[in-house]
């Protein structure tokens, strides 16, 4: 039955079995063969965690039978027996998944100790203080990690003691009061748990073993999951290893080590050390440890070793090296070591320098840095001194990176004011609409309470790099007493708050913000994935300014160009709004041909920022009730400026109401009610396109995009449309100038037809945010109140409109691209949602064999570097 | 380049071609082949209709050519000649598409007239009364048919000149009188189009020729397309035939003939004539027909020729056919002859007979009624006697069938009340909502301002088999002032107003309707389609009453059990409410034990209506706001009875609000939230069928669909609540009973992702409303507002919502029946949306292999037919 092997003793895998040890197994096992000084152990594998699951959360019979047997072999390695009560074999557990996990759980050290064995300890180490301090550390440890009895009780008890004594420090504490400490400990345990605490070891083991598999599915695991593109069913690893003592008196100690400097990517060993500690002690920051220079003084034979392995870790890793070890009685001991996390700096420098060393090709450079690290180098961040002293009082989503802090402003047009008489503000809204525009450019910042990472905030802020926090809903925002409620504290416009976009953190004070240094060595690294990938990237940009910045970032085109958020700037709304409650076609027209000449000017303007770079520009999308107010006062002044009554205003908003506005009459369907409103903007495209290419020299080819197809009659309308105008536009000119006809691929039934559609053609450019939500049936306005119980019960393990849904969207994606060049072998195929700016989700692309991903600009790097990683990964 | 034959002589051609020469021209061909005498001539394809709008509306030469070389053709078979001014060939025109359509050009007769060769005419048939008869005919003709000059000034011209002479019918002018008219037609046609009546009879004929052909366009043959399921790209054929007169004297005549009873279907041949006329003179009404009896007696050899005639062709057809002939100058000829139009009883009546009379097999019988027809025999309709003596006020669309006439009610418990007191009405909403169903059902009939056929005022409708017509927008409803206003006149609840739910006629006043006679031939005729069928019929049924009603229509079974409608009645929301406004598990779990012994009874009371016959019930599936009340006073009461503030409830109810609820919190993803309401309705569901299985003996295993589902995880979730609810209550009730769980296939990620989903799902049932909004990407209640434009355009050509669209929608269809099947076998399969009432959408079905559809009751019978037909014409 149990034919499988779960269990592995170190001596039996290596690097390679990361999918089955885990990470830190696997490395385990790699310097166990590689002849470092490891204590032996031996690693459950994640597929025996993937089992406990299955069968119900039970370790199998077969499994522990397995346990049981290394336990054994590891007994023979160590010459220890575990639980004797002559030679005690203490361990320690670990958790250890395929990829490094906060919010797994802590390890647990010790193990094997009770009321026998510590006595055992004693006599056999002479040492009674540190047998009483291992076994009340573990006591704490089991008591806290295992069966989830406050950490704090059993400080309370350690703090109590030390003040009885009048002691600092724990170390001051003799063996008596240790002693006396664990009979504390004991008892607190049994009021807590109703039971005494195990003195089997072999119970001890498998509770801990059960509490590794079971610390996989909390809470904070999954949210750290679905925010890392985590998949559920890796499961994680548990290391059982043989304890070595830092705590065993003057020449025993425990240290941390990084092979290069990683905030800084310095080749230099950045190591830390306490005698007589354990581990945690380190981490504590209780006691201040010494940097390992001071090693080489006090036990320079040890520094010597130390450094050697430390040198032959990173040789053999051909990485920066994060390890921990421990020092026992004058010996040496590795305990694991991992590639280490980094700045974005250092990752960049260490890359670098690791091509320059000949560590290794620039393709595997390329891979030694996670694309969304880049997103911290383009942003401001706070100060991390002044970040130090501060606690947040709310977090929301990390909507959009960067810091930002500024006094509060409650509307759009409160924002924009004050920040043209100087003031730095930053805007909280319930949500933002397209309205809200300017006054978003305006603020330092935007802070919502409702919406999540797509939403209209998160959106719009990524596109112009400014800092978001989305759907903050700790705090409650009171518009009309314009008051910030959060953590029980209330906040005027008087008041400053601060937002961590990349951390989502609130906080209720002015924090400086410091700008970013973008390094040489960023220069030497994009050049590099630019040498590699194939993909191109392109940016969504609707102003010349966005589209500037995004040039400065390496896009190498516009994949879309959204022409509706030219229409909300203040000199256009009036005729925008004429346009739409025009009641007959000539009203309308008269409408449009004001609208002509800024249209015109909106497209010249982003053609020369792009200087002869491809440029997609889509044709109206929103539906457009969405240019009309809403409440009462502003349609009495729509309706006076109009020259309407308000009850026929009124009466013609609501005739544009619609109960499902993201399915209603919007897209090309607009055009097909109102092909003038095509016929205009094709005309602004073409004018504008003729006239930088005379006043520039650019070689412009316009591409016009034609949004929401479902059906190929459909889209011949609306280009026979755009290509008669164009074509009249080109005669009364007497020029000649290629332009491009394609279309969005948003709708499933654009997808499902992609072979006639591609009929009309000349590219599809995926518009994967309406797409995942028709795919999905779910808006993704309104989804954000459900999908947190999806995201709990394990349903989804990531939100599919931040990362690509392969499986249903991509299936799409996939279908449309092969028949779309079934029909048109040479279609430009691309995508413009807000997956374009998501590392694994340009890996698809990549992998499907689209053209470009567009995404916006501050991602523009991210995707650059994702699409050359792709390529690296997919040539292997 | 113009190799392809586009014109062929009615001798070159046979009934098999009807695709390329239309129906007229196909039987027009056959009879050549039949030695009938019919006036020869040539037929322009429907492929020189469609290369006429494929080159821009224009008859390309190479088709003018052909066309002149067959006239030639004809000059030489008739010996006369086109224009000439000897022997003048003339002929009529005539449009003639695959099938009969209504909305297509009139006939074109006496063409190649002129001042001329109406002498001529007059000359050779020593008949100038004749001559000029024809000729004004002829120029009345081509102005209002060809050039779009209105009919009713040609006939205040013929009525002036009538009452100058003192005459009553226009036989009693004189040859004289009819020159004069025509002299003053002319001068019309030039005042009215700026030139002279053309003279040239190759220039009237292919003016003629391009007028049919712009015909196939006009919107009023676009609708009918549309309804009626007719491709745009069909195009017409146009037939040119020579003329024979009937109008040439005292033995020359007109008349139409079937060879049985269109009204009953009598074997019985029904035919009437007029002598000394012309084709519309019989149409007209103005001079009152003969019996076909009178000729007898008259032209007894005539009648004997006649007779034979069409018999031959009834024989030949094996069908009832439907003829026109011309007598003239005692010579018979037959001008056309088509399988004849008739009523639903008299089909029924037909298809029965021809098959006792062996003429045609079963099978084949089973094509010849057309499946939407029995719809009539199911519903009452209007006394045809008082029909015809009243104008409909306005017209909205047929969105369920059948008559009813009452007092205007204006909202759904005045409806109720007033019902309850005695009173008929019908309800007169702007648009209905799930909280009108107990005045839905209490009203005649139901007639609506907004909303397509499938707006939820008719959805409900279909499934009552109440009379609706929806979006009646021609009818202003003012509800505060409680008044209809129509057609200029303004209606109150004092007064009546008649449905024509099978027109969407609306009526102001009232008009008695009469119930439908169902025939014996209906049983015999059903009883063959059930044994001729493959695929199972079921129906959506929410109450005993429906499932009862379905049953006796021989639905096999319910597909769709919607538990929401349960949730509406007066003493159940109450409870619901109290459920949606919760705020703990527990006290949600209290109101939901509340609704559970509400639920079995409902469940009970269907499955006992079933009598064991399969039953699936779907769980909750509609957002949850939706039974929460809207307006202010309202809330205000709900309030009340809650136990809350005001301010309270306002906030849950506006914090349920959605931007789009179609793609809200709804379906499965309420049972993910709440798992407690998906373990009452399972539990419900169970205890239902125990009870009822108990005490009748029916053999239940039921079926329990969870909606919604996109995500295989999401379905095991939820599966796992249901399947642990039922084997708890099993346990209870100590009892063994075999269940099923199963899911509906209305997200597209579903289709997309059927073989994952098939692992847990027994059954698949397709919700193919929802899958045709998602797969668009447009909803149902807001498509309404843009798709009339679509059809005007000609780019959807019929409505996805009431016939399946294969192309897109059936393709997910295939491919999850295929992926479904792939996983799991012998996974049951069908279709519960509002498609398995259409026939082509049947047919679908059948042909991809589903078990079965399923419909509302009232639509039983023509699914049943339209099953047994799938399986006849797959076989073929």
């Amino acid at each position: 039955m149990e034919n499988k092997k779960y269990v592995y003793l170190f001596s039996e895998g290596d690097a390679s079995m990361k999918n089955l040890l885990g990470g830190k197994g696997a490395n385990l096992a790699e310097m166990t063969n590689l002849g470092i000084p490891v204590p032996q152990g031996f690693t459950v594998t994640t597929e025996a965690c993937n089992k406990y699951y299955e069968d119900g959360k039970v370790i199998s019979q077969g499994v522990l039978d397995q346990i049981y047997e290394k336990m054994a072999e590891l007994e023979k390695i160590t010459g220890k027996k575990f639980g004797s009560k002559e030679n005690p074999l203490l361990v320690s557990v670990r958790s250890g998944a395929r990829v490094s996990m906060p919010g797994m759980m802590d390890t647990i050290l010790n193990l094997g100790l009770n009321d026998e064995t510590v006595e055992v300890m004693s006599n056999l180490t002479k040492n009674p203080r540190f047998a009483y301090d291992s076994y009340r550390r573990f006591i704490q440890m089991f008591s806290d990690v295992v069966m989830g009895v406050e950490k704090r009780k059993f400080e309370d008890k350690l703090e109590a003691m030390k003040e009885k004594k009048g002691v600092k420090f724990d170390t001051e504490l003799d063996a008596n009061d240790l002693k006396e400490l664990v009979k504390e400990f004991k008892a607190l345990y049994k009021e807590e748990l109703g039971k005494d605490f195990p003195a089997d070891p072999k119970e001890q083991l498998i509770e801990s073993i059960k509490a590794v598999f079971r610390s996989w599915d909390n809470p904070r695991a999954i949210v750290y999951r679905r925010l890392n593109d985590i998949p559920g069913d890796w499961g994680t690893a548990v290391n059982v290893q043989q304890m070595v003592f830092g705590n065993k008196g003057a020449t025993s100690g425990t240290g941390v080590a990084f092979s290069r400097n990683p905030s800084t990517g310095e080749k230099k060993i950045f190591a830390e050390y306490l005698m007589n500690a354990q581990g945690e002690d380190v981490v504590a920051g209780i006691r201040t440890p010494a940097p390992i220079e001071k090693l080489k003084e006090d036990m320079p034979e040890i520094y010597k070793e130390f450094m050697d392995i430390v040198n032959k870790l990173e040789d053999h890793y051909r990485d920066m090296q994060d390890m921990e070890f421990t020092i026992e009685e004058g010996k040496l001991y590795f305990l694991q070591t991992r590639n280490g996390k980094r700045t974005a700096q250092a990752a960049l420098k260490i890359a670098v320098d690791l091509v320059e060393e000949k560590m290794l090709t620039k393709e595997e450079a390329i891979l030694k840095v996670e694309p969304k690290q880049l997103d911290t180098l383009l942003h401001p961040a706070f100060d991390a001194k002044e970040l130090k002293a501060v606690t947040p009082i709310a977090k929301g989503l990390p909507a959009s990176p960067g810091a930002a802090c500024g006094k509060i402003a409650f509307t759009a047009e409160e924002a924009k004011e004050r920040h043209e008489k100087g003031e730095k503000v930053v805007l909280v809204r319930l949500e933002t609409s397209p309205e809200d525009i300017e006054g978003m450019i305006a603020a330092e910042g935007i802070l919502t309470v409702r919406g999540g990472m797509t939403s209209h905030a998160a959106v719009v802020a990524r596109g112009m790099g400014a800092c978001c926090v989305a759907g903050c809903e700790a705090i409650k925002v009171n518009e009309e007493k314009r008051t910030v409620e959060a953590d029980g504290k209330v906040y005027t416009d008087k008041d400053y708050l601060s937002l961590d976009g990349t951390t989502g953190n609130v906080y209720g004070t002015a924090i400086n913000t410091v700008e970013p240094e973008i390094s040489g060595h960023f220069e030497i690294f994009m050049k590099w994935a630019d040498e590699i990938r194939k993909l191109k990237v392109r940016t969504n940009a609707d102003t010349p300014r966005d589209a500037a910045q995004a040039v400065k970032f390496g896009a190498e085109g516009i994949g879309l160009c959204r022409t509706e958020h030219m229409f909300f700037a203040e000199d256009r709304i009036p005729a925008v709004r004429e346009m739409i409650v025009a009641k007959t076609e000539e009203q309308r027209r008269k409408a449009l041909a004001k609208l002509l000449p800024m249209q015109r000017e909106d497209f010249a303007g982003i053609y020369e920022a792009m200087e002869g770079r491809s440029v997609t520009i889509r044709l109206l999308d929103p539906p457009l009730h969405e240019f009309l107010p809403t409440d009462e006062e502003d349609i009495r002044d729509l309706a006076k400026e109009m020259g309407m009554t308000f009850d026929e205003l009124k009466a013609t908003i609501e005739s544009l109401h619609e109960f499902n506005p993201m399915m209603g009459h919007r897209g090309c369907r607009l055009a097909v009610s109102y092909p003038e409103i095509a016929e205009m903007q094709a005309r602004a495209i073409i004018e504008a396109a003729i006239d930088v290419k005379q006043r520039k020299g650019y070689d412009i080819v316009p591409e016009i995009m034609i949004p929401l197809v479902g059906e190929i009659k459909e889209l011949k309308y609306v280009k026979d449309v755009v290509v008669e105008t164009a074509e009249k536009v080109l005669k009364e000119k007497g020029i000649e100038m290629k332009y491009m006809v394609g279309t969005m691929i948003e709708i499933p039934r654009a997808a499902l037809t992609a072979d006639e559609i591609a009929k009309e053609a000349e590219f599809f450019s995926f518009g994967t945010n309406d797409l995942t939500q028709m795919t999905f049936g779910f808006s993704r306005d309104d989804a954000g109140k459900f999908l947190k119980d999806y995201y709990e019960k394990r349903i989804y393990e990531f939100d599919p409109f931040a990362k690509l849904d392969q499986t249903g969207v991509g299936q799409l994606v996939k279908m449309a691209a092969e028949k779309g060049r079934a029909t048109r072998p040479n279609i430009k195929l691309g995508i413009c949602g807000e997956h374009g700016g998501d590392p694994s989700s340009v890996e698809f692309c990549h992998n499907v064999g689209l053209n470009y991903v567009s995404c916006s600009p501050f991602r523009v790097p991210l995707a650059r570097l994702a699409a050359a990683q792709a390529q690296v990964k997919n040539k292997r």
